[in-house]
C-alpha cells in the first residue's frame, strides 16, 4: 500500500509553491498500518532535519540514520572558526548527537557506518561499520540519500603528502589543529578561493599565519561577479595575503630539506608551504546512487523530483548531493549550502508521511562571506550567469551608506542589482561592504522570492531610525536607480560598457565630470573629462559651445546621484546625455584599468 | 490645460500597484507650455524629496519651497542623538540647505517664511517673512503640502514654564542642550513614552541625567502589543528609569524655592525635575488646509487621494499631515514617519508631471528604536489593532538566537508573528532583542508587503553563514512554526490564553514541563507543573496513569522547540495535548504574573 500510494505520488511533478494546501496530518495515521522503516544515509544537515521531522510527523516509522563519518548533525559551516580558535570547543560544533537522536526523536543513529550498497528490488541497503569492517543488511520502505559532498581532490603528484588538508570534516579540522601546533605552521597556501578557503584565510591569518591563494579563475568568490569581489581581493592583500590568480595547481613535492611543502603551479610558480588546503570544492557524493542505477542529472548530481524523490519512488535524496532547479534561471544547479538541505529533508518528511504537495520551490544560492570586516553576500542569478544563458537583463550599481550620514559610523555599500528589461522583476543581487550588507541582500532575497520588481524595492517599508538606516534605504534607492532606468527617466550607462579610450577619441562624444573641483583633487580626475560642476551646471550649460551640443555625453559624479540629476538637466534641455552608474566610486572599485 | 488634466486624474482613485507601467516622461514634455508653479509648503522629508524630483523631471517648472523654520531638509530623527551628543555637530543634521536646493536643482528656498492663507479660487497663496512680519502673494497651478505635524501641547497649568520643551526641530534641541548645561540638569522627567521620549531617555541616561517617565498607557512605545515591549521595561528600569504608567499630566509648577518644575499627574503624583520634555505625540498641521476649506479625514490629518490628491485636484498633500491608508488593515491612519514621506512625495512629482498612474500603495508603520543596546521593531499590524478591529488572526511566538549557537556571541531575539488563519498571509510582526531584529523584521516587512504567506517565510533562502545567521533563520524558524499551525500539525496554546490557576484547579487538565531537571533548578518552574523530561518522555508515556490518559495536557519547555517535540509526541499517542508557544521564556518575559 505505502509503495503503490508513493508511485502514484511520483507522477506529480508540477513544481507549485510549497504547502499551501497540505492536508492535515491525522494523529492515527499510521496506527493500523505496520510502522514505515525509513532509512536515512547521512546524518548532518539534510538527513537529520528529514529523520527529526519525520519522528515528529509519524511515532511510529522505524528510523535509522546512517552516518559514516564519527558524528551526526555536525555544523560544518564552523569548522574554519574552529580551526580558527574562534570557537573555542569542539563540542559546540556538536548541534546534535546520537544520544539526543535516541532520546528525542527515536531515531537509531549508527556513526561510523557507511552504507556500501542498495537492493531496490529488495528495498535493502548492506551498511559496513567503518571500524570493524563488519556488514549488516537492513530493509526498508522508504529510503533517503543524503550523503553530502566529497572535498575536490584531484589526483595530482604528492596530493597525499602530509601536510595537505581538506576542509569538510571535525577530524579535518582537528587534523588542521594538530598539525598547526607541532609543525609550528608559519605559511599555509590556501588552493581555492571559495567561502571556504577566504573563511580559512580569515582564521589562519588571525592565528598568525601567512596565506597565500592559488586560483584557477581570476578572481575569489566564483558564484560572484568579478567586479563585486575587488573590495575582496583589497582587503585581502592588505591583510598580507598573496593573491595568484588564473593559476592552477600542477603538483605537490616536499618541501627543501624535507620540511615543508612546495606547490607547483601550471604557470611555473612554486610556492613554499608548511601546510596546504585544498578546498577547491566539493563534488556530489554520487557513488552509492549510481552504484544503485539511480538517475544522475547533467551536472553529475542525484536527480529527484520536486518532491525530492529520485527515479525510484521509494528513494528520496537531499542536500549537496542532488541537483536542484534554480530558481531564477530554471537551470538544473548544484547548491551545497545548509539552508537549502534542511528545507529539502523536511519536504521529504512530509511527502513520506502524505503531507503532499510538499514541494521545493529551487534554490536562489543566496549566500554571504564574512572576512576581515567586509561581508560580501548575493541572491539569485549573477551577470555572468545572465550572460552564459542569453537571458536580457539590464543592471544597475550603487554605493550608498549603509546607515544616515549624520549618524556617526556610516559605511558604504556598494550594490549591484540585476532585473528584467521587460518588467524589471528582480533577477539577483550582490553587495559587499562592512555592516548591513547582508541585510539589504536579505530583504531583496525574499522580494526575488515572491517574484518582486524594482518598483517593489523602491517602495519597500523598511526600519528607518539613523543607527539603523535611512529614510531611503539603500534597498530603496537601487530600487529608485533601477525604477528610473525601467521609466525612461534616467539614461544610465554601466562603468563596465564605457569605453573610455574610444570616448577620448570620439569627436561627438564628452566625457563630463559633474563633481566640484576640490574632489576632483581629493580623490582623482579622470584624463579627459570636463569638469563642469553641479552647483553651478545650469550656467555652463546655457553657454555650452555649440560645438558640444550635438555631442553624446557621458556624465558622472562620485557614486552617481549627482550624476543622476546632471543628466536629467542634461536631457531636460533635449541634449543627449547618460549617466555613468556608479560613477567615478565603480570606476576605482571595480577596477577600470584606464582612468 | 494643466487644470483639466489634472482634475481628468482626480478622477482615477482606484489603488494599484505603483509605477510598473509609468509612461516615459518626455524630454520636450514642458517644452511649449507656460512653465509649471509649483509652491511646495514644508521642506523636511515629503515637500524636500517632492521638489527635487519635480526638478528632475521638469527642467522648466518654477518651484519654490517655504519653510516656517529656519532650516529645509533637516534630519529631524537625529534630534536625540545631537542632544546625547553622539552627532556632535547641528551641521551634520543639515541633509540639504537652500543654497544646494538653490545650486543643484533651482529650487527657491524660503526659509523662516510661513504661508499662512491660501485662495484656491485664485490659485495663490499669502506667505509671511516670520522674521519681518512682511507678507507676500504668489501664485501656483499646483500647491504641494507638507506642513508636517506640530508636537502636542496640552493646555495645562504651567505648559509654559520656562524649562518644558519639545523636541520637534534643531532650536528645541539646542534650547535643551543649552538648558541642561546653564541649569547642569541632574533630572529630566520625560512625558510620553513612544519613539522620541525614549530615544531621548536614552541619550539624556548617557549625559549622565537621571530620567522619570510618565505615560497614559500601560506600556511605552504604543503601536506594539504590551508583551513585546516588557524586555524594554526592564532594560530601562535596569537603567535607573523610573517608570511611571497609567498616569497622566494634570500640570506643572515651579519647584521648591523656585529651583527646577514639579510634574503633578492624574493620580495625585508630583515628580521633582530640572527639565521636563513633552513628547506626547505628533498632531498633523492641518490649519492651513482647514481654512483653505480642504477636506480633514475622520483622525483629524488632510485626506489625500492616492496620488496624494487633497479635495482639490490642483493641491496636493504629503507626510505627517495626511491621513494614509494602512496597507493591512485597510484603515485610514496617521503614520508620522519619514520613509512614507519620502515615497509620496516623489509620487506628487510624478503626478504632476503627468507620470499617471503613480499611487501610494499605503503604509506598513515599518519602525525600530534602539534602547540602550537593546532593538525593538515592528512591521503591519499588531495583535490590539486586529482585536479592535476584530479581523480574524493567528499568532505565534518565537525565542530564537540572532545567529547559529555554536558561534560566539549568539544573543535571543524575541519574535512575534500575526497571520490570517485563513490563508497564513502575513499580517503583522514584532520583535525585541539585542541583534539582528530590524533585519529579521525588515524580510518580513517585505514578505508583508508583496502578499507573502508564513509558508512563504518558511521556506525563505536567507544569508548564512555562522556570524550572520544559522541554516534555519529566525525568519525561517517563526515560518515553520506558524505554518505547522496552519497544517494542523502543531497544537499551539499562546501564553496569554493558558490560565494556570483554571489548569492547576482542573481535574481534567495537566500542566507538562519537559524541560529536564537541572533546568527547573537553575531556571526556574512553575507551580503545579509535572516534570516529564523530553529527553525519557517515551518510557514515561507508557506508564503514564490511566488516570491522566484522558486529560489535557498543557506542554511547555524553555522556547517552545522541546514542547512541540513532545506535543506531537502525545498527539501521536491519541492524547490530548497542546504546546505552549514560547514556553517558559514567553511566561518570563511576557509578565505572566502567576507562575
Amino acid at each position: 500500500m505505502l509503495l503503490s500510494k508513493s508511485a502514484a505520488l511520483a507522477k506529480t511533478t508540477t513544481v507549485q509553491r510549497a504547502c499551501r494546501t497540505l492536508p492535515k496530518v491525522s494523529a492515527s495515521m499510521a496506527s493500523n498500518a505496520a510502522p514505515r522503516k525509513v532509512l536515512v544515509v547521512g546524518g548532518v544537515a539534510g538527513g537529520a532535519s528529514c529523520a527529526a521531522r519525520l519522528r515528529r510527523l509519524d511515532e511510529q516509522a522505524e528510523i535509522t540514520i546512517f552516518e559514516r563519518g564519527p558524528y551526526v548533525s555536525f555544523a560544518n559551516c564552523g569548522l574554519p572558526y574552529y580551526v580558527g580558535e574562534v570557537i573555542k570547543e569542539q563540542s559546540s560544533l556538536l548541534v546534535a548527537n546520537a544520544a539526543k537522536f535516541n532520546k528525542w526523536f527515536n531515531i537509531a543513529v549508527k556513526e561510523s557506518t557507511e552504507v556500501v550498497s542498495i537492493d531496490r528490488a529488495a528495498k535493502t541497503v548492506v551498511a559496513r561499520d567503518v571500524t570493524t569492517g563488519a556488514t549488516s543488511t537492513h530493509p526498508y520502505d522508504y529510503l533517503v540519500l543524503s550523503p553530502g559532498g566529497n572535498a575536490v581532490r584531484p589526483p595530482l603528484p604528492g596530493v597525499d603528502l602530509p601536510g595537505i588538508f581538506s576542509v569538510k570534516t571535525i577530524p579535518d579540522a582537528n587534523a588542521i589543529k594538530a598539525w598547526i601546533a607541532e609543525k609550528n605552521v608559519k605559511k599555509c597556501v590556501v588552493i581555492g578561493g571559495g567561502f571556504i578557503g577566504l573563511e580559512m584565510i580569515e582564521n589562519l591569518v588571525h592565528r598568525g599565519i601567512k596565506c597565500s591563494l592559488v586560483e584557477m579563475l581570476p578572481q575569489v568568490m566564483p558564484p560572484f561577479d568579478k567586479e563585486m569581489v575587488e573590495p575582496v581581493h583589497e582587503r585581502l592583500r592588505a591583510q598580507g595575503v598573496e593573491l595568484n590568480f588564473n593559476d592552477g595547481v600542477s603538483g605537490f613535492a616536499p618541501g627543501p630539506g624535507g620540511q615543508g611543502l612546495v606547490v607547483k603551479t601550471l604557470g611555473g610558480k612554486e610556492h613554499q608551504a608548511d601546510m596546504v588546503l585544498l578546498v577547491i570544492g566539493v563534488k556530489p557524493e554520487v557513488s552509492l546512487a549510481k552504484s544503485a542505477g539511480l538517475e544522475l542529472g547533467a551536472r553529475g548530481g542525484i536527480k529527484v523530483d520536486a518532491a525530492m524523490r529520485t527515479s525510484d519512488p521509494a528513494v528520496f535524496a537531499v542536500g549537496d548531493a542532488v541537483e536542484v532547479k534554480d530558481f531564477v534561471t530554471g537551470e538544473h544547479t548544484l547548491i551545497p549550502l545548509a539552508g537549502p538541505a534542511n528545507r529539502q529533508g523536511r519536504i521529504v518528511a512530509d511527502v513520506i508521511t502524505g503531507g503532499e504537495p510538499s514541494r521545493f520551490r529551487g534554490s536562489q544560492g543566496t549566500g554571504v562571506v564574512g572576512l576581515f570586516g567586509l561581508t560580501l553576500a548575493s541572491t539569485g542569478a549573477s551577470e555572468k550567469t545572465l550572460k552564459r544563458l542569453g537571458r536580457a537583463y539590464k543592471k544597475v550599481y550603487l554605493h550608498i551608506n549603509q546607515h544616515a550620514g549624520y549618524y556617526p559610523g556610516a559605511r558604504t555599500i556598494d550594490m549591484k542589482l540585476l532585473f528584467d528589461p521587460k518588467d524589471g522583476k528582480i533577477l539577483g543581487c550582490q553587495a559587499v561592504g562592512e555592516e548591513g550588507v547582508e541585510k539589504r541582500v536579505d530583504v531583496v532575497a525574499m522580494a526575488l522570492q515572491l517574484g518582486g520588481t524594482v518598483f517593489d524595492l523602491e517602495e519597500a517599508e523598511l526600519c528607518y531610525a539613523p543607527q539603523f538606516g535611512s529614510a531611503k534605504d539603500p534597498v530603496n534607492m537601487i530600487g529608485m536607480v533601477a525604477a528610473n532606468v525601467m521609466r525612461g527617466t534616467h539614461p544610465l550607462t554601466n562603468w563596465d560598457e564605457v569605453d573610455l579610450e574610444k570616448i577620448r577619441a570620439d569627436p561627438n562624444a564628452l566625457l563630463v565630470d559633474v563633481r566640484e573641483p576640490a574632489e576632483l583633487d581629493k580623490v582623482g580626475r579622470v584624463e579627459g573629462a570636463v569638469n563642469m560642476p553641479l552647483s553651478s551646471l545650469r550656467q555652463q550649460l546655457d553657454k555650452l559651445a555649440e560645438a558640444d551640443k550635438g555631442k553624446k555625453m557621458y556624465v558622472y559624479c562620485q557614486v552617481g546621484l549627482r550624476g543622476y540629476v546632471a543628466t536629467r538637466q542634461f536631457v531636460n534641455r533635449g541634449l543627449d546625455a547618460t549617466n555613468i552608474s556608479g560613477g567615478y566610486r565603480s570606476f576605482q572599485q571595480f577596477g577600470q584599468p584606464r582612468l
